[in-house]
């Protein structure tokens, strides 16, 4: 059976994760690749006393890898944009297939490593990038590619996902970021998670591997869940939803929207069943319809598992000298779509309001007016006791679907009118529909 | 760009949805695809007058598709056994690639078809008979390539999963399945879906996908839901249990567990959220830990989904004139493992028991030491009121993990005490640890 030799940079979790899944179902990996996958050369800034890494070459300087004939895959599992960036352009430049967890440098400079590769002919995956374990990449780009894609939704990011289930239990956002934190869910600045750039990442290449469109990290919208409250959790939960940090992509006629942000989805949706760390993507498409996608999103094994799956792939084209290539994206070049990425004035859903009232006569009267005239139908509206007994009362609507640029109008109104106090609270709402 | 010639055999539910689709989203398919997907051929005992088939060579002898040699991919969708594996012998005879949507004729013939397809060098593809347009195969054999997959748990069928989700209201299993009939979901002979053949086809083959071992149908058990009582589906939920009919496949040192039967599986699992006639399938690999796809497992532009992908798949290699393989179920032959399927007394499961027992002294004593004799550990016990006031008295039970066998041998003593009436009802428990 013909050797094939993965060069592995970077061994930290996720590849002391790979090193050691390789290794211990290296047989089995053999027959569904019909090849060995040989680890050949790892390099590493820091030596990792726990794996045995036996005759494997060990180097601490990543581009030995790339550098070195005998690699016929190089695994970049160094993370980070720049220093990848490079690593995985030197790579494809010696003629060598890349396999990536890198979700912010596909991302960011997937375009640009993608052009180079097919002037190389090889091939650069990332299914490990996207949602951990979960083969979600493989299943929009392969499993579903009879349909028209028109929207996929997302549960991206696990720590934000743990962080919004603990709070359903009353706890405050920042109260249950501290307990992430402490185990491990959440790094120390934990920016990238709750502020949604990692899921932005992974909406912005999931998006482009639906619908056909160049990755354009830099026009999506993100908004993070620091601002969700334990109050708002309950009431959204009252009117039979649950708050979500959804990383969110629809195909419309004009564009396509592309948008991280806490939203409120149906209570018996099963995406909104998806508690803990854990990850869901749901994806539909006009012949399927509604398909979900669920598992872990991270840990060194479950991301492993992933990318082994690339490797097994890459390795039979090698092993066969076979040019045949999945493109990178789903689609050859000349099928690419070029519709923009709308912006959020443009985007439609459902909106909660949150508003808090003065105790006045003809407040919901005043409130009613202005969402009319901004054509804003309305799905429900609570007025709710006061709790504070400051005579402000909380008044809750939900808003039929509509484009945001009408209720970023309402809104403006609604904090102008004296019987309003402070900001009108808005959380995004999808019905899946 | 490259034609690659389809010929269609079968233009009913799944065919004229596979036509639609190929038709609608031909240019989307093609960007994919790297080459035109173009239907050259259709066969089918009735014509379809609602269908613009245009300058597509219809005939009424689907051998006539198998033996034109302008077609490279032959789509069998005529359902059943016979004729449907001399098809497609014929087809692979012919040196032609074969998509199929027969979970049955891949169940029952598919060692043999696949032998056949190796020989000539032809790809076999079958995405559409598992799980409908959900691509779980894809995912097992390709998606989950790194990992040792240990068990496989699915709701494969969706008519009985409707049934059972119609019983949770108290409803009786023969009022659901006239309804069923009446809405179309099942078939007025509706044995294949309610007695789990249909589900142990789809299991067949996703148990040989997931550990590399021939397809032994044959040996697969089944049993159905028609026995299954509103009262123990309420018995259940109170024990925080939901009775869903799964196909459940399992690896072990000495064999695989191949089973199809209603289970009991806990409340708060995704699985167990999954109503209606939607499927969802759960896969559980050494590294990724538990993953679940779900979506629709039946319905005509649904199955086309998963047709096409393979169409996309298979004429992706047609038109690079490539002998790149997947193989046929994951595992190339000379990896495929030799373990037996494990008779149904070698399973290991917890249990859910039931027994009417007589309102004598000492009983539940009895009860106890007959199954602690037998080496099962009791999870929980509930002694009901008797709700027909005939001195009768349900105990519940619900055992720990433990060999069938052990089972089989207490209920054969519990049935044999004066004190208790009647049968033992027995349903199979998993808590997917």
């Amino acid at each position: 059976m013909k050797d094939v030799n993965v060069g592995i940079c970077g061994l930290g979790t996720v590849g002391g994760g790979t090193f050691n899944v390789l290794k211990r179902n290296a047989d089995q990996i053999a027959g569904r690749a019909g090849c060995n996958i040989r680890i050949s050369r790892i390099a590493s800034r820091t030596a990792r006393e726990d794996l045995e890494l036996g005759d494997i070459t060990f180097t601490t300087d990543i581009f030995d890898v790339v550098n070195d004939p005998d690699v016929d895959i190089v695994v970049e599992l160094i993370g980070g944009y720049e220093t990848a960036r490079e690593l995985v352009m030197a790579a494809i430049n010696n003629g060598k297939h890349v396999v990536t967890a890198n979700k912010a440098l596909i991302a960011v400079h997937g375009n640009e490593i993608f052009e180079a590769a097919e002037a190389k002919g090889v091939i650069v995956a990332f299914e490990a990038g996207v949602a951990g374990g979960i083969p979600v990449i493989k299943a929009v780009r392969e499993g579903l590619a009879g349909n028209r894609i028109d929207w996929i939704a997302g549960i991206i990011n696990g720590t934000g996902n743990f962080i919004l289930t603990e709070m359903r239990a009353g706890r405050e956002f920042a109260d249950v970021l501290k307990e992430a934190q402490a185990l491990g869910y959440a790094e120390a600045d934990p920016t990238f998670d709750v502020e949604g750039i990692d899921a932005a990442h992974k909406l912005t290449i999931l998006a482009s591997t639906g619908f056909g469109v160049p990755l354009q990290f830099e026009k999506a919208y993100t908004e993070g869940i620091s601002g969700i409250t334990p109050y708002d959790i309950t009431h959204a939960e009252g009117l039979g939803y649950r708050i979500k940090h959804l990383g969110i992509a629809r195909r419309r006629d004009s564009g396509i929207e592309l948008r991280v942000h806490p939203t409120l989805v149906p209570k018996d949706n099963l995406i909104a069943q998806v508690d803990g760390v854990l990850n869901a993507v749901l994806v539909d498409g006009d012949a399927v319809g509604q398909t979900m996608y669920y598992g872990p999103g991270a840990g060194d094994e479950a991301t492993a598992s992933a990318v082994i799956a690339d490797l097994v792939d890459v390795a039979r084209a090698v092993a066969n000298n076979s040019t045949q290539r999945v493109p990178y994206l789903g689609f050859s070049n000349d099928a690419m779509a070029d519709l923009p990425v709308l912006p959020m004035e443009e985007i439609q859903s459902a909106y909660y309001l949150r508003i808090q009232a003065l105790d006045h006569p003809g407040v919901l009267a005043k409130v009613a007016s202005i969402l009319s005239e901004q054509g804003i139908n309305i799905e429900s509206i609570v007025q709710k006791e006061s709790e504070l007994e400051d005579g402000r009362i909380p008044v809750i609507i939900l808003t039929h679907t509509v484009q945001e640029r009408q209720v970023n109008l309402a809104i403006e109104e609604l904090e102008a009118l004296a019987d309003v106090d402070g900001r009108v609270v808005r959380i995004r709402a999808e019905n899946f529909s």
